[in-house]
């Protein structure tokens, strides 16, 4: 079972609890919201995989393929699990989440134990970038209101990758950016779902703004994270017809390359 | 509706209809197999999108994600497949596909309408691969036994990335092949299904042989496809403890990219 800490806001926002009859309950968090009261994805997926946690003899997700059917705020959810067959290295399960507007997201969460992971080979190394004292906080001190992701994330951007704020675009949709949890708690993979899903757009960084929604996002935790800050870094790497891919990599504080994800979702055209 | 070709084998192998009391039935052929009768998963991933076709208002499945639960072999298989909200833009299903064996394989599958799809940025241009003809054709020209698979596509490898079939094995786990059908059939987004999972895994290049099971693979398909060859990359960007990534990207005989995909593979220690 993946440790909890009672004092830490994401636990406490992400907690599931066995449902009589079998699959969970939660209760969303309307403060994880990107936004107008919607809910972020990356949250849902942690609530998702905690719920199929709850059936598999493994602790730590390490495939998670959500599709996004409609955007939530808080309120009660109820999480379906449907676990598929369980072995020594990994099992599988189906999430349904559902509040009272129906079926949010369906999930497939793959859960294994991950341990020593001795690394063989790796195309991608952290990249460099200023440290995080160095870098631009996305909560500004101008008192702002910014959306409750931003809050509860402590997020630095690579001062390379923020020329839009200032009406600088860049040449190519690359957001980078320090991130932890404010509430202090350290990374694990639950923590890496929401990472993976907590930045704008990368289409913001070629000056493109508006929401993008998923469509389908897939998550890989490749190894435990290291305690600290993460890098990540957040490409589209094909934008055409109102679609785009998001690809994103997060690398830990030893710089290790801890998920990689990619989603498809709409732009607005 | 995709269109059927009545005379394509790969048409015939993945039909799906209807059956009483919902969902579909297929007969998976045993020809699709990667070795000793297990059928590939691309194959697999096909037939379960079919499926979901089957009760979507949109032609062409655009985002897939398949958890593998079982190796499965030819025989009579049922596709149940849940339908979530349909709009005009996009639809979602989630489909199961079993055999006698239990469950072999859920997938979650988005439905949309791909048309015209301009490109407004693309960061991975087709690489330079010499034309089919002077690449190395998958299927041995000496009559030693080859999967099934491998008779129902026509894949010539670049010959730059095939070192690793003459003892001389490269420094990056990156494969390169041209494909189509070999019986004659245009690519679509069914086949680009399939394609994202037709070659050896990329650690091959690296000399690093054996069979890399698939547990969970995503695949996005950006826009149909020209007639014509594909080109199909597979890489390997992370290794690490008996699990890797496969990376595909997928264009166009015009040079578009078309698909993307991204799975989660068991490599052997």
């Amino acid at each position: 079972m993946p440790q909890n800490h009672p004092e830490s806001a994401f636990d406490r926002a992400t907690a599931v609890s066995v449902a009589e009859g079998g699959g969970a309950v939660a209760e969303l968090d309307p403060g994880w919201e990107v936004g107008g009261g919607i809910l972020n994805g990356g949250y849902l997926m942690a609530i998702a995989a905690r719920a199929a946690l709850l059936g598999s003899p493994h602790p730590h997700p390490v495939a998670v393929s959500a599709t996004f059917l409609r955007a939530s705020a808080g309120g009660p959810a109820s999480v379906s699990v449907t676990s598929g067959p369980a072995g020594r290295t990994l099992a599988n399960g189906v999430a349904v989440l559902s509040t009272d507007a129906g079926p949010a997201l369906t999930a497939q969460v793959t859960t294994a134990t991950l341990g020593e992971v001795p690394v063989d080979w790796s195309a991608h190394p952290m990249p460099a970038v200023p440290a995080p004292e160095a870098c631009v906080a996305a909560l500004r001190p101008d008192g702002v209101p910014t959306p409750g992701l931003v809050q509860r994330l402590d997020i630095r951007f690579d001062p390379a990758t923020t020329g839009w704020t200032e009406g600088r675009p860049a040449a190519e949709p690359r957001l980078r950016a320090w991130m932890r949890l404010s509430d202090g708690r350290e990374p694990d993979p639950l923590a890496l779902l929401l990472f993976a899903d907590a930045l704008p757009p990368a289409a913001y960084a070629i000056g493109r703004m508006g929401w993008a929604p998923t469509v389908q996002l897939q998550v890989l935790v490749r190894a435990l994270p290291a305690p600290g800050w993460c890098l990540v870094e957040n490409v589209n790497t094909e934008v055409a017809g109102g679609w785009t891919d998001e690809d994103c990599r997060i690398w830990d504080s030893t710089g290790r390359l801890v998920a990689q994800s990619r989603q498809l979702a709409r732009l607005p055209r």
